[in-house]
C-alpha cells in the first residue's frame, strides 16, 4: 500500500502530525504537497478532492489521506486509521480509545494555539486582528499552556506501563503529535515554553525522546521536513508575548 | 450495562451529543448531572475523576462516560465507542471512519460556535470580551456558518444510500449531533440560521427528522432535556448579530 497525503504546500500545519506517523511507521507514501501542480501535486491535486462533485466522502479541509479506494479526512481520524496499520497504537479497544482520546485533546490544544494569532477568524489577516491576538495570547500563555502541559505530564506520570510515553510501554501516534506540539511551541513562544517544560519534565523528555528516534531524525534531516514559518500553525510575532 | 454520564449540571453543552446517542440508542444510563452533589452526583462526582490521583486515564474535561471499568473522554471518542454498541454507526471500517470524520467536523464547528462569545478565552466573562465577540460573531455568520452548512448539505446530497442522513441508509450519531447543532444555532442566531437552512434544505430536513423520532421526542418532553440558556455553548446576546 502506497499512501497519498494531501495537504497545503509550504507549511507543516496539521499535515505534519500525519507525516510523523507515516515516517515513524516506515510507511511508503507520497506527499503531494512536495510535488508541483504541473506534475499532478500541490494545491491543484488537493482542490480536486475538495471541489469535485464525484467524491463520495468529501473532506471539509486538508489534510486527507488516500489509502487505496479510501479517502480519509480529519487528522485524528487519519491517525486512528494509520495507528492500527503502522503499529503506532495498542490493538485492544481500551488502549486504542485512550490513545485516540489523548489525540483529540492534543487537537483541542492545537486549535487554541492557532487561535492565538487568529482569534477573530481565519479569513482575516493577522494584521487585521493584532490587538485581539495580543489579548488572546496573553490568556493562552497564562491559563491554557500550563493547564495542557500539566495534564500531559500527569498522563505520562500515571502511565502504569512505563514513565516515558503517554500510553502503554510503546510509542504511539499521540506521542509523536505531542512532541510536534512542543517543538512548535518552542518556536512560537520560547519563553513561556521553557518555563512550562521546566515545570513538566516528563513532557520535555517525551519531546526529546521522539526527536531522537532514528526514523524521525532521518526525516528531520531530509528535505521533506519544512521549517517552521509564519504562514503556519505555530507563529512567532514580535507584537505578541512569548 | 448501565452507562454513567458525567457532565456539568445546568447546561446541555457537549454532554448533549452523548445524551442524544444514549436516548436514541435506548441505552440504560445515569446522568450524574441530574443528581444532587449530596446524593453522589453533580460537580462533586465529576471532580473526583478530574482531580483524583488514582484515575489511570484521567479526562482533560467533561463529558466523560463510565462503562463498566472503562472511563472514556472526548465527545467524538465517546460517540465512537457508543456508536458501535447502540447501532448508531456502520459496522464496516470504511463507514465507521466516515461517520467519525463527520463527527470531528461537527466538533470543529462547535468550537467555532462557542468561540463567537468567547474569542479571547474561557477564563474571562463574556462581558470582558464583548467587542471581540461582536467581531468574531460577524465573521462567523458571514464566512463559517454558510461554509459548514453548505458542506453538510453536500454530504447528504452525495450520500448514495439515501438522501436523508449524512452517511448510509440508517441514522447515525453524526445525524443526532448535526441536528442538535442546528437546534442550538436556531436559538443563538435565529436570523442567519433561517437563511442558512433555506439555502441548505437537506440540513433543515435532517434536523426535523431527528427531532421527530419517537425516542428523541420522548426525551425532549422529559425533564431530562434542559432548556438552552446563556451559560451554555449556544448563547443569544442582544449585543451580538443574530
Amino acid at each position: 500500500m502506497i499512501y497519498e497525503l494531501y495537504y497545503w504546500p509550504g507549511i507543516q500545519g496539521r499535515g505534519e502530525y500525519v507525516r510523523l506517523a507515516l515516517e515513524e511507521g516506515g510507511a511508503e507514501y507520497v506527499d503531494t504537497a512536495l510535488i508541483p501542480d504541473e506534475d499532478g501535486g500541490g494545491v491543484k491535486a488537493l482542490m480536486r478532492f475538495l471541489e469535485s462533485d464525484d467524491v463520495a466522502h468529501p473532506p471539509f479541509a486538508p489534510p486527507f489521506l488516500r489509502a487505496g479506494r479510501r479517502l480519509i479526512g480529519q487528522t485524528p481520524n487519519i491517525l486512528l486509521f494509520l495507528g492500527a496499520r503502522l503499529g503506532l497504537a495498542p490493538k485492544a479497544e481500551t488502549g486504542r480509545l485512550w490513545v485516540h482520546q489523548l489525540q483529540l485533546t492534543i487537537a483541542d490544544f492545537i486549535v487554541e494555539i492557532h487561535d492565538t494569532h487568529h482569534p477573530i477568524g481565519g479569513s482575516l489577516y493577522y494584521s487585521d486582528q493584532e490587538p485581539e491576538a495580543k489579548r488572546r495570547t496573553k490568556e493562552f500563555l497564562a491559563e491554557r499552556l500550563p493547564k495542557f502541559a500539566g495534564y500531559f505530564e500527569r498522563v505520562i506520570e500515571r502511565n502504569p506501563d512505563g514513565r516515558q510515553w503517554l500510553a502503554g510501554s510503546k510509542l504511539t501516534y499521540a506521542d509523536l503529535s505531542l512532541a510536534q506540539v512542543v517543538a512548535g511551541l518552542k518556536y512560537a513562544f520560547p519563553d513561556s515554553t521553557r518555563k512550562a517544560l521546566r515545570a513538566n519534565p516528563r513532557v520535555a523528555h517525551l519531546h526529546d525522546a521522539v526527536f531522537a528516534r532514528p526514523r524521525i531524525t532521518r526525516y528531520m534531516r531530509s528535505d521533506r521536513r519544512l521549517e517552521f514559518n509564519n504562514d503556519d500553525l505555530f507563529r512567532r510575532y514580535k507584537g505578541l508575548p512569548s
